[in-house]
């Protein structure tokens, strides 16, 4: 119901497939973010048109509205949002992190007022897997702590810690056999505490590990050894997620260390601010830049939005404040991410990945390669 | 190029089919409105497929942002917005009225503030006409004054003869031979002067011709004479346009009376405020009364938000403020007006447009037929 296979390797980079149950995931593999059960203004046929293939949804959000028993009343995320394609769940440890007023973290859990309507919600490795068993993912992930950027050792150390032991207590929650949990390994971007929570974390035999706690507001610098260093360490026969990381350099730079899965609101963000993501950077169409431009945002992108629109038209929609413009821009930027992926897939089965990347760097860049993307390419042995 | 043939008929409602240089229109026909160029959220692969045949822009739009002169260099409206079939311009007469500020109207035109950065515009017969055939759409209008409810006889009368004087100056503007321009009647719901402006407007034997200055406020037992008398004096030959009109059961009672065209704001924006259409009425998605309810908006409508999303979870996309929700309601709508054309067509063809009308009053007015509707039914040769 639920395996993993690696189909190519080049370098450290790789593909591979992951079987769910509601059916495979070919990786690397982007996710779009349906925080409330809803990839912002695109509908699921739009969704399976771009080639999407796993949704994510936030188990925060969706247990504050509409609540896990109508989500599970109504078929899990499947039925209720209409795509029946495989989901994964977070476990709301971020969200709680990031949004929840007045949070109180205890070694129980996290008890905060619920930013709806004020009232006080707990949150905890048991209640946390009770939910996202009721939201019914195919991939459901360990509540973790995940501390913020800077913090201290102490901190991350304690933190680190505590998430070990919420992984034992969420897999004691665990019920379900036709969900497969995903642990969280943390420890920032101090290296010894994150090969410290990485080995502990693998102890526990997951059918998946994420890397959590990055792309937090640290430097790139500090993030891909971070990321260089997980990879090395986590099994090669286990998919490898790296959490909210979604700007396609950082994608590549990933994939080359061997990273399999991502997710980031990144895309449909940008998109409903005006933005479109090429090779060469965004595109942004709040300015006049693009107004007679005859040209689709990219010549070799298949999305609706390239295949059917100017870059003028798109800058009328986003200049007088059209909802089309959020939709088709955050629609082109899926399907960019998307095709990113499935070019790095090639690439690898091809052996082909450091060309792939060192083009890619080229025309992202424009000859000045930041050093944390050699150093990428490097430790992920393809220069 | 353009030619309009009545295809069966049944009292005084009938069938039709105009056919336009961008390809034919069925009739009675509903045109979601793209005020700016873009029907609001929906792409133009959702309009094809939830069957939409002719869109309308607006001319007042479209002349402030992006201007016309953009637009015919990208190829006019078929071209800027990426909708090849079949385009109607409204002549920017009746948004000069209800959005332009500090409008000052002479013989000449009408003088106003561009709302968006304050500068003096001037639109009048000439202009209106030049803008329009730079737009490129199929169908173009005449500028007219449009008066509003209630006005004085006395406004009413100078206004009809200034927008007969404004149609001969329109159509002596007309360059274009491969747009066709229908004439606008006026004359308020003062039934004399309505005849006298269907009569006067019809001697300059148009390819059609449109039912102006109506659904402004009045209410609807002064709305459906003024209608009747209408199409009662316009020509069997030529399509009967009747602007601004978008609700359902006025559809249903106008198609009772000959009218063949119809276009609206209605169904986007009434989506977009949470609303769906149904022949029972409308149904409020802001509400909890749906919240637990896993049946379609509509059993037997073919839209995408209908065959995958539940009551349930359109609920849950208003009320967590998803732009999905109004996405998937706006075409709902959009489909719902085009399926009632759809089945008012078939039932003319068979013979039982009657039938037809009353099992829809039957549901819509739950045994309580107002008379405006009866008197339409009758009217037009059903009852």
């Amino acid at each position: 119901m639920f395996r993993f296979t690696v189909t190519a390797t080049d370098g450290r980079a790789r593909t591979g497939v992951l079987e769910t149950p509601s059916g495979p995931v070919l990786t690397p593999v982007f996710m779009p973010v349906g925080t409330q059960g809803t990839v912002k203004g695109i509908d699921v046929h739009a969704l399976a048109e771009i080639k999407s293939q796993i949704l994510l949804a936030n188990t925060y959000h969706l247990l504050l509205r509409p609540g896990p028993e109508l989500v599970a009343k109504l078929g899990g995320l499947h039925g209720f949002a209409g795509w029946k394609g495989p989901w994964l769940t977070d476990s709301g440890g971020f969200q709680v992190m990031s949004l929840g007023h007045l949070r109180k973290i205890t070694e129980e859990g996290v008890e905060f007022r619920n930013h709806l309507n004020g009232d006080l919600v707990f949150l905890s490795p048991e209640r946390s897997i009770e939910v996202q068993e009721q939201l019914g993912a195919d991939i459901i992930m360990a509540f973790d702590e995940c501390p913020p950027y800077p913090a201290s050792r102490e901190y991350l150390e304690r933190s680190l810690e505590r998430t070990l032991r919420w992984l034992e207590r969420s897999l004691k929650a665990k019920t379900r056999k036709d969900q497969a949990l995903f642990g969280i390994t943390q420890g920032g971007v101090e290296l010894d505490l994150r090969e410290k929570s990485t080995r502990e974390t693998v102890k526990f035999d997951l059918p998946g590990y994420a890397i959590g706690g990055l792309a937090v507001g640290e430097p790139k610098e500090k993030m891909l050894p971070a990321v260089e260093l997980s990879t090395r360490l986590l099994p090669e026969d286990r998919p490898r997620y790296l959490m909210g990381v979604g700007h396609p350099e950082d994608l590549v730079a990933a994939v080359a260390l061997g990273v399999d899965m991502f997710d980031c609101v990144y895309p449909t963000r940008t998109g409903r601010f005006g933005y479109a993501l090429t090779d060469e950077g965004r595109l942004n169409f709040n300015s006049a830049r693009f107004k007679e431009d005859p040209r689709p945002i990219d010549e070799t992108c298949d999305c609706l939005a390239c295949r059917v629109h100017s870059r003028a038209y798109l800058t009328h929609l986003v200049r007088a404040g059209e909802m089309l413009g959020a939709v088709l821009l955050s629609l082109h930027n899926l399907r960019y991410l998307h095709r990113l992926t499935e070019r790095m897939r090639r690439a690898i089965q091809a052996g082909r990945f450091a060309e792939f990347a060192l083009a890619f760097a080229e025309k992202r860049f424009r000859g000045k390669t930041p050093a944390w993307f050699r150093y990428a390419l490097k430790a992920g042995g393809h220069l």
